[in-house]
């Protein structure tokens, strides 16, 4: 039975029941809901409209109804069109007809964005955790890689010497973005809803901010009309989890590049990667590559809830039910994914001495134009100059350091003997320690700030919540 | 057991198990897959590699497994990450080791490719029927409303008087574009990668002109590198439901419109419509609400499926394991909503009475206007003239026919007793009665050819299939 | 001339430029590339690379360029591909050699993508003032029409009698939202990539921190390799503002609604209405439509710049070029409508004497149910038999309050003669006085918060930058 | 002046008109523009509207106005909102009154969505010629490589042998694909609206079929309503081009790899590379990172239209301005973008050397299991025997044709010592023979078919148009 048959004539056709039905997937909103309606429940006695004995009736009727779900034993009936009715259906199975005053004062519209809130701020936690574990991942290795030297790439062709540790923490910074936004998305979806009713208000004496704080939520909304039908706070989250999975995406094509045999800078651990079913050699690294790939699944998910926002008239319309699917699917991706993330990076080997082979002196022409610059010399003309001694080292097939003193000679008369201790890849890491450099020096002093960070955040949330 | 351990040490981690496993969603091409593998085993005899018992063991053996999928009893094992797994695992346990012989020259990724155009080829045709089922349904109303005269909006505003048919053909003739798309869809997919191996094509004779014709496709593909990483049609098909779903939003749009009471113009069956927890009056248009907020859900899945094939290398890669779910998913929620859609048209009622009253004589100034051109004024003169009586009537708070003759005569000189004639909404229909145009004559011509179209396409849709 | 050629010993293709050169839309980066370049003298001569002297020089040669570019009469030259080339180039012509020292120890990198911050920085505060204007021309209107009763939809469907401030200030509240989101870009973007070099941060002795307060920002970035491909504040702005517009969407669509005549509700004034080329009497709500439509216009740039950002390799790719178009042509697509909307808003007339006609005692089958609700009956009871009253109506074609008490008594004995004071929407409207409800008294105070919100917000604002 | 004063009283507001005016960006449908005024002047006059002298004055003043376009001569007047209304009051200033009879039973509506539909015929073909000028480009250069062989991967691992000119033709297959789908775009786009009017078709007696046939285009528009707000053919451009891109993005994916030096594959041109500010050395492919990134930009406007048009209400409303900017920039995009691919694959030189020495003989694992398969082994036990090799060999640190005949033995009798035989690349290649394998001769025949198509499409393409 639905909860709205008295205006109708007819039953519902049978193909608009499972076009319209919620239930196969907002069940898992059942502990938010139930929470929800236990607190309303406290409202409506606080404001005079259920006795104590019928508040604790139901109190204790939604307890078990919980504890069906908890166990997995819940049964649906059929007419339980989404999970508010399946609820409130059960309820009055177990404590009779006074189940049927809980919806007093109270729509699905301000039920629903209530429950919506709750499950969310209990689902985002545990995957700011894992974020975390990504970065402590990352901060882990770059601990072990300080001192190793490899390419440093820009438009994927070599450009200077960095250390494996400044690229590791260049995703880790990423991911602190990410961190403080994710928080963000919990800070701003601490608002109530409930009392807002269908779009008006309720008519009956509810302290809503009384209510806002028995749901743990931090202050009521403004405005019902508004309250109904915000979902700003989904597409909020849609919109840091597809910026995290770029960066993801972005960190998994560098690993998948840097394991490909032509660069050998790291192995996947065995427990990381899969075969195929044809050539019996292949070790493939799937979840970077499923990492990249569900970037584009997010990013569709935050598009097409815009999209479906998009253009609305004002208050609740049922466009609104589309805002589960992509919130729950958005969040398992990244229940999933994120861990199996973590445990690839811990458990991937480095081999410095193969990322030291990659290195090229021609990498160190900046250096050159550098040396240049100390010597006095202008940098735009500095840089010219190193360039024509990479173009004369390519033409001699040599590498800079096997070019002749004359050769320096002869394209300025600035270069010295001395400009072969600029080949030094070590050195030239070294004197990059200004904040933020690749130095081991700056890159010590980075790694330390962001751990100092990590910590005092998470204490932050910890104390939010 | 994977179908690949060898070279293997370690075990794959149990939550990467969990990411890459993508039995949970593949296991639907069940039938396409024993298809495929019923025909490769085809071609593995014809080209000498199966003996004909073998073949025979192995055709006789799938079939048993797509009977114990029919009937739901199958049961997965622990190994089988994916479709292809589980098929060749069972194959395995009810024909023995010969089962081992049936991936010779074969890889997943021609499989899988092939198992998904199987897929579409046979999932296409039904979605087809029900958007002819939608046109039929707008066709049998249109049939009914021929002379039905209601305002017309441009920007949401009364424009021009037009007839309901005419509004009702304007989304056939949406659907029909729909319709020819999909139809396109189906003939570029009937490609047959199978036989490309993983990447470079299979080492065995194999006549893969031959097996594209026992898959019933149509021809072999040109380039195996391209063909095991083509989802050109996967692609194409979620283009070509977004146009579909965004033409069924405007439709929803304006029937809700026109379901709202300031309109009145239709009134939903009851069985298509739902009622609210709280307030005991309402009726929703909730699938009209839905159809037009799953746009967004389509447009989604297509950018987000463009954005994980953008930048990846050649050949296959994991990240196209993404095809799956905005493929299904797409093909679902068009399985559902189509057949609501048509059936809330094809009840839904019509008030002429109130379409009519709704109409306003400002709705003619383009005719008054066309009058003054037949008196010789150039049109850009005589709009302005109109737009200065509409203006007069305004002010004076009077319909333009209640205005007197010495007002026109103030106007223009050009406006002659006969002006009065213009205010026949009825007449003002029938005069676009040019091809396309909103007059009854017109329509009927419309509907007609219209019909004729679709019947002459689905003839041949079904030749072709 | 570029600033690269020492190694070519080939032109670049004369299309790879017209396909490579930025100038023709990062042109209008020029303020903020001197400023930059200005505080990276300040920093090199700190650090003892520049003389004093040299210094000098370059501020007002620096100063000079931005003379030219402010009067428009800047003269771009064959070989300027940005605005860096550009600025450099005709730096040296006007102060000579020198010109060649500024770009030591810096690269295009982290000098575009400080550009970049500080062009956003200074763009953003305008913006965020016209979001207030809106609110303001939203709240301006709200205070006049507090009483005014009109209808609320859900599912666009008649729901329950608001009054007109309330639904004003649903739309008011969203931007309030908008504008914290706005805010906070600014706050995120505040962070300084000058001094990170091409990605491996700078050999020379430079004060990051410092360098970042003297371009005004608030910290230099933590690892440069990160920093100079850190585009989150692009499209943290192009999310916040097609979060925005989709809100303006939204309102768009309720304007454009209420001022079709079938509603009635608003008239536009006409220096907001465009006319018809063939239509005399149209009054069009383009600005309003334009506004909807482009709430697809900005998703799109969303969408398409987090899809070139995915899959990206590490550090700095060409293709983070696409971030200026999206970024510029959603500044600008804000700052000519914001403007308009608000204009619009402010200069918009409401009929209330058209929303009261548009109320329907039906609804008022909420308050219906709530009457029961006082007489005992369970909520869920109570709606049912509303519901029967509200067909029961229907059926006999006459209002709720016209039928008669006997028909009441036969539906519930709860029903007594004093259910005719139900039908009262003022009183309905007035009940719902709990915070967030749409009674004029909360709305009252509802203004009263988002006034005090405004102001103490823009102080924030205005002392932070 | 505007098209439409008559019944306002205010001038529309500053700010509301740049936001609406289109002439900053539609000035370009000039030719467009005037081509369907001729064409609609002459239906006017066949119909008995217009008199033949008024007819000729018509066409020679619109010559007039073309040129004047033509040469860049054009002025604009403070009133030109649109094109439309620059053309009409130009020709008005040049021949008079009988300009004002030109727009007579037209609209902006149905004479802009001609305009569009004959701008993109015209502009498609030279992008289908673009197309093909990169096909002939890869191809050119796969003939030059049809015996080269290079690693082949999948997942970015090496996977097997594979051919330069297979790798090369598997793009020109997606090409090819591209190229049939623009053409389809051409033959759906050729339908007139014109003479739909604004909504309701037009009270004149034009033959619309006949004035279609005058324009160039196929067949009339079946439903005028439906015809001014029809832009599937824009959403389809698109479509179409959001694939292409995300074809070149793959493209641009690999050569961006293989001439990174870890790969050393390829070599670009100096012309078609860039150099950097800061490292002397540099030398970018930043016209494929371009070519990667602008594939988001277009991914971005097809998501970004298809939102507009998501539930528009029926018939013309302003929001359909939205099409023009992402149609004319995607076109803008291809067209600067497809030239400089086709040059850069053109003068890209192939080290051949360098991609054999990159070959590793476990991707010849596949073809030792094949030897098993033919020794009577299944394939899926052979697949885990030669895993098992290639693991021995990897624990020996040895190649696989390293290892002695004893250690085959060892793990399988059916190896024999002809299994030395196997590791041998070019023969590897040149077994997979079969229709649209990698071999020399399967790709030969590829290249003579393709070839064939394309000058066979083009001879259609041409005979079309």
């Amino acid at each position: 039975m639905t909860l709205w048959g008295g205006v109708f004539r007819q039953q519902t056709d049978e193909a608009v029941r499972r076009l319209n039905d919620s239930l196969p997937f907002d069940w898992r909103l059942y502990d938010a809901d139930i929470t929800g309606s236990q607190a309303w429940s406290g409202a409506l006695t606080k404001a005079g409209i259920l006795a104590e004995s019928e508040h604790l009736a139901i109190l204790s009727g939604l307890e078990q109804v919980r504890a069906e779900f908890a166990a997995g034993v819940f049964q649906p009936a059929p007419g339980d069109e989404d999970i508010h009715t399946a609820v409130e259906r059960r309820l009055g199975e177990i404590i009779g007809p006074v189940a049927g005053k809980l919806h007093t004062g109270r729509s699905r519209n301000d039920q629903v964005a209530t429950d919506l809130r709750l499950w969310l701020a209990a689902a985002l936690p545990p995957l700011i955790d894992q974020v975390v574990a990504i970065q402590q991942a990352l901060i882990g290795q770059a601990e072990q890689h300080i001192e190793s030297v490899m390419p440093g790439f820009t438009h994927l062709q070599p450009a200077q010497p960095i250390t494996a540790a400044h690229w590791l923490m260049s995703y880790a910074q990423m991911l602190e973005r990410d961190r403080t936004r994710l928080t963000q998305v919990v800070a701003a979806l601490k608002v109530s809803p409930l009392g807002c009713g269908a779009l008006a208000g309720t008519p009956y004496p509810i302290d809503r901010a009384d209510l806002a704080t028995a749901l743990g939520l931090d202050t009521p909304a403004a405005n019902s009309l508004d309250a109904v039908s915000d979902r700003d706070f989904v597409a909020g989250f849609l919109y840091v989890s597809a910026l995290l999975l770029v960066h993801l995406s972005r960190l998994a094509e560098d690993v998948i590049l840097f394991s490909n045999p032509r660069f050998g800078f790291v192995t996947l651990d065995e427990r990381y990667s899969t075969g195929s079913s044809l050539m019996p050699q292949k070790r493939n690294p799937d979840p970077l590559e499923l990492a990249r790939g569900k970037a584009g699944r997010i990013i569709g998910h935050l598009t097409g809830f815009l999209t479906t926002l998009k253009g609305l008239p004002g208050g609740y319309n049922k466009d609104l039910q589309e805002d589960k699917e992509p919130l729950f699917d958005t969040h398992d991706t990244l229940a999933v994914l994120l861990p199996v993330l973590a445990g690839l990076i811990e458990t991937m080997t480095f081999h410095p001495e193969r990322m030291r082979a990659a290195l090229d002196e021609a990498m160190l022409a900046t250096d050159l134009a550098d040396y240049l610059v100390m010597k006095g010399v202008p940098f735009r003309q500095a840089h010219h100059l190193a360039g024509q001694v990479v173009r004369l080292a390519e033409e001699k097939h040599v590498t800079l350091s096997e070019l002749p003193p004359q050769d320096y000679r002869t394209i300025s008369e600035h270069f010295d003997t001395d400009v072969y201790r600029v080949f030094d890849f070590t050195a030239a890491v070294a004197r990059r320690k200004a904040l933020g450099g690749t130095a081991p020096e700056a890159v010590r002093a980075q790694i330390a700030q962001l751990k100092a960070q990590i910590q005092g955040k998470n204490r932050q949330v910890n104390d939010a919540s």
